[in-house]
């Protein structure tokens, strides 16, 4: 690694023609790389975004009471509480290009439909309920589900159940924000479906493993699964780790199972800025040191152990979330066993070839 | 469509001075196109193959008998029937590119282990009791499975029953033949492992559906998945028949579900010379007549039918066996619930931009 | 198009307990959707960024100053005058994307040697005499040449002349600071090779139409190709202004023919993030009226026009430069024959799957 | 490498029973594979096409004889002596995929339009005079210049001079055949525009180095470039073999300069069933024993020297013809500087995944 700041040199004297000059920048709207160059084009990624915790157990009262204050309706569109890094100043960015949220949708209550062309997925780390209705497909959500509602497709919530529900929206928001591609449109006041099934028409088409609908043979940009259910998450990880025990190759690492969900048209990513995968660590199991260029978010589904990011080490809870900025070195310990749901911008960093990832001792 | 043959314009007059000219090609291996361009280049596929069925009930005794006739070892390899299509003139190709064959084992029989470039599955139509060991990963076959053994994988079968069992196997060995691109290697005498599992490794790491191993990031030529299961394959269908009763698009047409075995790392198809799909025709459906450029091979699975190849009709019951050469003309009606699968080469047809389709008046 | 604003519906009232909410929020850094929604996730993309015009006449006077008072070496490395947007805010990004640039050389002078992950090109509006040392290959810069250096190649320049010399850079700097994607590395304080081909190595490689060499079969995620001539250039826009006059379809519209900078192993663009266009207007033609999502600079190089970018039309001389940002409409207007060069980070919206344009009536 | 033949163990002794198990397959249409699998799955490509070499001394006077004796036009379509591979039986398959013919035009001569699926290119050993119009394009041909015309485009060819004039065509008429998947229409019995312009329209078009019309921007599955020329090829050769000299990576090995024809919309091949290639040796130079899986044919287009195929070295005049069938050994030596013209069925075998290659002592 070089040093992260380049030398002051090949910097012109300050003088009165100098400042003339610099003035005469002003006032064209130019500016001068040979003062900026050092933060501009840094040896190495230098986020202002900060690794951070947030504590499921602070969040979820603070869900709780956005509940009875704060109704959801048309406008204000969903009761979601985004998680601003605070290294970027005061806006609900959990990273540069990502956005994560609490929802919370109270017994009988209904988020109304719309459409954007940010990318959307939940992640439910508890309870059960509500049913997201996407292009007219009722989608129900419970404990471990992930389910996508990508860019251009409406949308809308409502809670089938006389409790309230609470879940993880991760977008694409800061991305599309910073870069001006974002479209809305506003759908239905209401949901367009209020029919309560256990599986989607899209898990019906689509969740057959290895089977392709001959109805569906245009590859589609994101995935057209609805809902990815948790007995087959936990399966598919149950099964990596029996096979390590087999001795046979099956997880990332030892001790480490882990799967990304997929568009099953393509087998890559769910959808084009975000990817989502789930981790299982045994217990006792300390992930290598990492560092990769893009940001990930982390929710702590089940199990405890603590995180090492930085030079800073958190205790992990259940439903705890962290967010791991470009570059930042980071593991992951497993003091019993631990489940993790990970989103990430990596697909961002992949198309346009800047990723890089450093492991182990290159990550130092 | 036009005319079949080209006018036989353009023909040089027969004289001793031509005579000698044609004796001089003949010296230097020289053909005039000449003379040959209305059966070289015919204005479409005329295929020597010819539409042909093979009964179940006829073929199966004869399986029976080889099993008591021929051993099953090192050196013939396998106790298989290939279908030689009647206008291919004596050899086993169903089609110029497609082999289909019987294959029985008796009781506690084993298969020898070996690999070859040759893309291979099987396809079981009655019975259980063998496995098939791909690369040393027992595979139970069981009623309505399909199965991969792709091109260079180590594979065996062994009987663990004490009943025999028969079943189809696909490969591309015409076109491996004609093309010259067949390698070949014998492996181990015996299977290399005569465990049981329900359940092979390859669909404990890979058939848990949207959800890919980490561990397997690289996408494959042909799919990983060592069987693709029966429950599967018949839930999928049903689930297109009921969504399309309910209203929603789900079918390939009206009465008409199909699924296509994909390879999971990529959506395309399971192996990159042969298409596998499987197709069921609720009671009365009768499908578009078709012509496709490529051959096809029917298998049916389940019900009484007529396919319609060319110009004649014939009966289909379980199990029968069916080939539809390049261009000729099809469709396939159903007496009950039909259930067929079918295997064919668009992947070659496609990957090499030959692939035309023609559907109901575009057919005739 | 809706409305732009989201109705202010679904807003709470403003009570003691939702302030105390709201201090809970930042206490926990979090913040609420349903006040931002508005901003956050406009009904179309509402830029920060402003249509600019950039007079090269004013340029290139402070250009030369700054060669009189600044020196170029290590540390400062470059005699740029990067072009800021007005609606940024003080940072020389002249897009959320995009960095334009006038770098500046004198006689005999030398820009060190880096490298860097951000992708950057040349442009060349006027003059002659310096070399670009690409990865130790020397490329001539020229009038009308369009010169890449993309991500992690060592590059250098040096004034081989004695005359000073200007041009344009484009990088994606702004994209890589925001996402924190960059890596950057010092090289040699001199250029590694003094030498002044007429044509670099890697167009006597890479540049004869239609031919690969067999010794660059693999890909490249940029194109290998170090500059493209304005002799080709010039003759591809006369080429299709001629077959458009002799009746045959070749321009992109009537009286506007225009070329893609292409890598030559994909035919897609020359590299991951930046798209490179030259546009030859015939004196009378309009463009008809364009919005894209994303955001282009265009540099005029001969001719005189207007530019309408937005409600606002501008007069446009040589070597001026604008900036259209996201979903903007605009409309170039040709007086006599106009040249223009663009470039864009269209590449980044079309892999992400954000592009979307709307023409003629669909744009206003 | 294996034994060639498998063992003859697992075979069943002769008995009458036996016979009349194998009556029963006959009547039936079904063959054993245990007596066929050593012909049919050999250890590795053992193909009955053999190399062999056609004497341009030899051809031409039969091209030119046929010229006095043959008339062209409507019916017979070409002037074409088809080079029949002597192992393959009496047919003009040069090998098992693809057709090399040596085609004469006479002076004033037109060659009526047609088209047909088989991808077809021509390539000029010597003479000019005569023009192809691709779908109205006409395209000159001279001595050196590669020219297209794929799969299902419209074309003829006449001769505008006082002088006859040949050339050869390649096409993939064997795989096409062999497979079904040709279709062939009559066009215009005269050409359509008989201009003799010097470049086509297509050139004008696509044949700028690195740059793309945006007229032109989906990819075309064969290259739209209609002639390349013998101008750039040779100066492309040139210059991989002066970069050699100057020290730095241009040739595929020392003193050996090749390029590859590609589609400038993807970089790849040609034609989705052909690659073509022109290969210039140095002077003494010879080419490590290669094995390719798939067929090869070469034309000698300026110099002396061998060619080893199989066991027989032979020698190598100005435009003499010869084919490498899949896994035999071959390689080239030069007395002169050597060019060769080559041309094979390679996308074929690398689209199906059969491509592989052994270089040197793994050759042997």
């Amino acid at each position: 690694m070089n040093e992260n700041s380049a030398p002051h040199g090949g910097q012109p004297d300050d003088t009165p023609e100098l400042r003339g000059l610099y003035a005469g920048f002003e006032q064209l709207s130019v500016m001068p790389l040979w003062t900026q160059i050092g933060d501009l084009m840094p040896h190495h990624p230098k986020p202002r975004a900060v690794p951070h915790v947030w504590r499921w157990s602070e969040l979820y009262p603070l869900a709780q009471k956005a509940g009875e204050l704060v109704p959801v309706g048309r406008g204000g569109e969903r009761r979601a509480l985004g998680l601003g890094n605070p290294g970027l100043g005061g806006n609900a960015h959990i990273s540069p290009t990502l956005w994560a949220a609490i929802q919370y949708l109270g017994p009988r209550e209904t988020a109304p439909e719309h459409r954007h062309s940010q990318n959307a997925f939940r992640f439910v780390v508890e309870g059960e309920g509500v049913w997201t209705v996407v292009n007219g497909d009722p989608v129900r959500m419970s404990r471990g589900d992930f389910l996508l509602t990508p860019g251009w497709n409406f949308h809308g919530h409502h809670n089938a159940s006389d409790h309230p529900m609470a879940w993880i929206d991760g977008l694409d928001i800061p991305f599309s924000f910073q870069n001006d591609v974002g479209f809305f449109e506003f759908g239905a006041d209401r949901v367009t479906d209020y029919a309560t099934p256990d599986l989607s028409r899209s898990e019906r088409l689509w969740c057959h493993p290895g089977l392709r609908p001959l109805s569906g043979l245009s590859n589609t940009v994101s995935s057209p699964i609805g809902a990815y259910r948790w007995v087959h998450t936990d399966r598919a990880l149950n099964d990596q780790l029996l096979l390590e025990e087999e001795g046979h190759p099956a997880t990332l690492a030892e001790g480490h199972a882990a799967i990304r969900y997929v568009n099953p048209t393509t087998g890559g990513d769910v959808m084009p800025t975000i990817r989502a995968e789930f981790h299982r660590l045994r217990i006792g199991t300390k992930t290598q040191k990492r560092r990769e260029v893009g940001s990930s978010v982390f929710q702590v589904f089940e199990g405890r152990g603590e995180a090492t990011l930085g030079d800073a080490t958190h205790r992990l809870e259940k439903g705890d979330l962290f967010v791991i900025p470009s570059w930042v070195p980071w593991s992951i310990g497993a003091e019993t066993q631990l489940d993790l749901f990970r989103f990430s911008d990596a697909p961002i960093m992949e198309r346009l070839h800047f990723a890089r990832t450093a492991i182990g001792a290159d990550a130092e």
